[in-house]
């Protein structure tokens, strides 16, 4: 293709710097137009249609203009960007070839030119729907793996507790301490989360936080004999509720807070005393640390999904016009499941 | 002795339970008799002369009344107990006889009896200062280790950050560090104990945090580039701040929070995002979960201290009824380095 096409290509723009809870306005719909090759003088990018966009909790820090912090801020006026599943249509780099999927970094749009493609992963197994890269084979996958298994020194028998549990990461953590032999209990915002806990990924038990006026006793409540693990998903509150309920030796993970993203101050956390009276480890972690376990990872969740071991729920917008309020639906609590916004179909 | 001597015995006692600030008045001194004999039945017992007490900040919790803490409260009425260096006058266990000296929990009285006897060790060096059986050689000795070595993780060539460092604990965790080859900074009260920390004890770097009004730009400004490792012993405002300045994979060793432990109601904790954007390790842990490591901490030490290599400074009060005062002295910091008091010398 000397003359590449010119094809009209949709974006989704950050208009400012957001403070406090972020609104659907805060991103706008913008149409471009693209040329699908990698410019002539652009060595080792691609040029990927993107199928699949991952809406994902830490993206909120990325809408707040901050520096130092883990993850860089979005550019206002240009594309956010994020985790998706993506298929190459033009290539400079010599180990990706045209129509290759990947999943990894990718703008939300239609197409994308990606230079830093050593954060993409090719898929090799179509075998499952391709949209599970977003979430259970990706980003949220791997949080779930590493979380459980190399931050909470999990075993047979203990107790287990997992705020946002309905989550991507959460329903996932869920299902491999029961896997493990494990006790599990998981907290959610409504009654259609929590009963998807109990009867779609077999937790023991599930409650709806926002109908316990008394956090402490609800997790007295589920576990008498008190937390072996704490997957923490949300802080302020419910982590101060679970510190008085932690056994001795109890470990916490400690991978969002996602209840302190919107606050332009965040809440203190009291009883943190029971760190020493319980001997505690509190541990936090960022799957970005830990992708060379991937492999491992594939490994042990493939077979898990083909013989039906391991649910997973997906809340799928419809199109880029729909990404901007299923990002947002993410801080209310709107999506049940791993929420993912389809752009185009293979 | 089939008949043994009836002697005066002055014991300290708690006289009701504590909140909020603790009072002298809050102790009395009293005076009671004792038979300086194992009564016949008790088998597995001995009799001791009390020689030195020690004053630890943890014995706090013990002046409240609390149940299911990890710490028993004292009994309003009774001596009170503690760590201590002592002396066998009588025994009916196989492995005491008299004039052995030892050291673990015993009362705060001029004799006591001891049937718990699995908490005492036996002293075996006495080439250097019985009290040092109290603090460097005891309980604050194998806290600094423990907490240091087995809970820091260190390195060398790491920054290391300790809060209440002119105490027992802090003054040793901080030699610990240099010997290791760490830089070290400590945080204390008084112009006179930060003077100790950079003259005596090797820190790098010392400040009042009383004269800070701001103390997150205090720890930027010893710290430019962050904190390794914090060994926390005061909690509070000074944990909010030491996480805005850790560094990636930093750790924390949650040893005390001596700021919360006069409080009604501990202060929340802001700043907790931090655990995750720097994937710190806080950890909590009681020196007691580790005292198998003893004989090996004491090979370490006690060449180190006869060489010079470390330094210890002692707060002694002269008498039992000096011991109030002393114990009360550590909540306000009244003491500069190891608070102990003198019961009786050998």
């Amino acid at each position: 293709m000397a003359d590449a096409v010119e094809v009209s290509n949709k974006q989704i723009i950050l208009k400012n710097y957001v403070t406090g809870f972020p609104k659907e306005s805060d991103l706008e719909v913008k149409i471009t137009t693209t040329r699908l090759k990698v410019p002539e003088a652009t060595q080792n990018a691609i040029l990927v249609k993107n199928l699949y966009l991952s809406c994902d909790p830490y993206m909120r820090n990325r809408m707040s203009n901050h520096q130092g912090s883990y993850v860089e801020s979005f550019t206002p006026g240009s594309p956010i960007t994020g985790y998706g599943v993506s298929k190459v249509i033009d290539s400079t780099h010599p180990d990706f070839k045209n129509d290759d999927l990947v999943w990894g970094f990718t703008g939300w749009e239609e197409y994308s030119l990606i230079k830093a493609t050593q954060s993409l992963f090719k898929i090799q197994h179509k075998e499952v729907p391709l949209s599970y890269y977003t979430g259970i084979l990706g980003m949220a996958g791997m949080t779930a793996y590493v979380g459980f298994y190399e931050i909470c020194s999990p075993k047979k028998g203990e107790t287990v507790f997992i705020s946002a549990a309905s989550g991507a990461v959460g329903q996932l953590v869920g299902q491999f301490a029961k896997l493990l032999g494990c006790y599990v209990v998981g907290s959610a915002g409504t009654k259609e989360k929590v009963d998807l806990l109990k009867n779609k990924f077999g937790f023991d038990e599930a409650f709806n936080y926002k109908e316990e006026e008394d956090l402490n006793a609800a997790l007295k409540r589920y576990f008498p004999d008190g937390i072996d693990i704490y997957f923490e998903n949300v802080g302020g509150k419910m982590l101060e509720a679970v510190l008085l309920n932690m056994r001795i030796h109890g470990r916490i993970a400690v991978c969002g807070m996602i209840s302190q993203y919107n606050l332009e101050k965040q809440e203190g956390v009291q009883n943190m005393f029971s760190l020493i009276s319980k001997r505690i480890r509190m541990q936090g972690f960022l799957v970005g640390d830990h992708y060379h376990l991937y492999p491992k990872f594939l490994e042990m969740i493939l077979p898990h999904i083909k013989e039906g071991k391991v649910n997973y729920v997906e809340d799928i917008a419809q199109g880029l016009e729909s990404a901007p309020a299923a990002l947002i639906g993410l801080f209310s609590g709107r999506n049940v499941g791993k929420q993912l916004v389809v752009v185009a179909h293979e």
